[in-house]
């Protein structure tokens, strides 16, 4: 290890306003070195820095150090390109054969933008798919055209359901945007669990006590103690109970078994199985709004109603109400400005990627 | 008061099995009485009736008193036909002109049915809309006939939203179905607050404590407390707070920001202000499967991750794991098959009903 990971270092980095530019041209040199395409690289740090810059670092450039692993591993194809396999007016299947989960769904939402600005309604599905990062990237992709996006995908099984012990399902991410007039867009990126399992791993670590109703443990009941998560049998609650199992069970039934890819555990993890194919499936969805209401009009009619939100009477200690997306927005908005200072848990994990593939990082920071 | 309403009386109805042909034709009856042609009143007595046979006693019959006040009062039409404003080859908006809800949404879903049989997506929107009951009926509408059916609708403020105090956005139902090979279709119908008024409302009856994440005080912070439920400014909390707050707002775009219908506070209670039209926003979509995979492949998937989920390791304490809809589907076939028991405050309003008509009731117990 060099004086460059000593915790001291680590600490004065986490300091320095990094510059998305420099991030996404390192991240590109990590992809590029491992065969993929400029072009196809250049799609996968924007997704992941853009994530980054709206503060969800635990699914940003932090993951690129383990998809490379996973290429290297043979469980992503970095030179996959995603083919058509069916098609309709306004609907498209694609295999994508393992390639990157980013450029795989940036194309697959480019393709159900298309589709929607001809038909109204654009489904794109995808098959043998890999992990697509954070879904709200993808949504925002249509929200930005003016139309409305919804992104989806089923995961390896994490959550245990109603009357179960075990993992039976994945918490299966989904993702829809809205265009406004004054405003960024209205996005919302949620996953069907109670809480991600991050936040109970770090419970973990630090011994704290959760609220029963984040996981099971092995006899499948509700539990306080995050020590027994995975290694002891204990998996993720869904959120709100039944209704977050039939929502996960709904986006298994649209991204997998409409589609063809690999359903629950026939989903491999991006994250433990390197060598696996993930075989996830995912699906975007694009409206096109202006077909249905004049696209003005329904912008001046999402703005009343975010008005009306923000002018709502207050919580007591509350001084503000927030958008779905509005809290990442300002986030988004505040690095672009000032730059954006990483967690330590990513800068660790940049440094260790640029140390496997020996490339040069100290530009970055 | 006859002696038909005494307690004892009631009681002992309440042991009646009730067959349902008998119960369609006193609902039927009763809407022809107020001006209701007999295939619409036919299309609103089923709706209701199989809501009952699913055991969803709270959106089925019990309701018909209130509607027909409503239709009284002038808050509903019903001889309204609801009107295409505007269709392409896979959506139609409907104006109901505030027809009879079952009516708008049976003859909504049945068009987006039949546009997704030609152009496999169809999405018919519903402007000016009545109180559609439960929207299981209409995705199992879709499902019946081998497509996937969503069917959603916005509602009056009832739900608070992080941060707010008061009643913010409508708690917006939202069901899916999705065929089955060997058994009943999959599904779910939810509404994005933790738990239905009518639960908090119980709880108030009987003085219980209830969990702390069902309602708001009206401080907007969560309380225990069920007798502060409306009267003293509490509402309800969103399911997986932020979580269910964003899918309310989904849905209200889709419903009602994209139809012209009532937003938010425009839209009014089906239930308290009788002379107000509801002026809600439904949306209704069907997929059809096999144009994007072979019906009965995608129903052999279905199977197979049917089995799986009902033969995962159990739950101590339990020894079943249900599907979405699968509960309401037994309750169904028992009800067909033996007759239903209907609870006492359903047989009270089908009583009171009677008398506002002055309709025979006696044959239906």
């Amino acid at each position: 290890m060099s004086n460059f990971f000593s915790l001291n270092n680590i600490i004065k980095l986490m300091d320095r306003k990094i510059n998305k530019d420099n991030l996404k041209v390192f991240c590109i040199s990590a992809m590029e070195k491992v065969g993929m395409s400029i072009e196809d690289a250049e799609i996968t740090a924007d997704v992941l820095v853009t994530t980054d810059l709206f503060g969800i670092y635990t699914h940003g450039t932090n993951n690129l150090r383990n998809y490379i692993k996973k290429i290297k591993a043979g469980g992503i194809d970095p030179k996959a390109i995603p083919q058509i396999i069916a098609e309709g007016e306004n609907w498209t299947l694609l295999d994508s054969g393992s390639a990157m989960g980013m450029v795989e769904s940036y194309k697959a939402m480019a393709m159900a933008i298309a589709k929607a600005k001809v038909s109204t309604f654009g489904f794109v599905g995808v098959k043998n798919g890999s992990h697509f990062g954070a879904a709200g990237y993808y949504a925002n992709m249509a929200a930005s055209q003016d139309l409305i996006g919804i992104a989806m995908s089923n995961a390896d099984p994490s959550m245990t359901v109603p009357g179960s012990r075990g993992a039976i399902i994945g918490n299966n991410p989904f993702a829809y945007a809205v265009p406004t007039g004054k405003d960024e867009t209205i996005f919302l990126d949620i996953a069907m669990s109670s809480v991600s399992g991050l936040k109970v791993i770090q419970s973990k670590k630090n011994g704290k006590k959760i609220p029963n109703n984040w996981i099971v443990d092995r006899d499948g009941l509700p539990t306080t103690d995050a020590s027994v998560f995975i290694d002891k049998g204990g998996w993720l609650q869904p959120m709100a109970e039944h209704k977050g199992y039939g929502l996960a069970l709904l986006v298994e039934v649209i991204t997998a078994v409409l589609t063809g890819a690999g359903v629950t555990k026939e989903a491999k993890s991006w994250l433990n199985e390197l060598s696996s194919n993930c075989q996830t499936g995912h699906a975007f969805i694009a409206i096109n709004i202006d077909t249905i209401m004049p696209i003005n009009l329904f912008k001046e009619r999402i703005d009343n109603l975010i008005n009306e939100i923000h002018n709502s009477p207050k919580a007591k200690n509350s001084d503000r109400i927030y958008l779905p997306g509005e809290i990442e927005w300002k986030k988004y908005e505040h690095a672009i400005k000032n730059g954006m200072r990483l967690p330590i848990y990513v800068i660790e994990s940049l440094q260790e990627l640029a140390v496997d593939l020996g490339l040069k990082i100290n530009y970055i920071f």
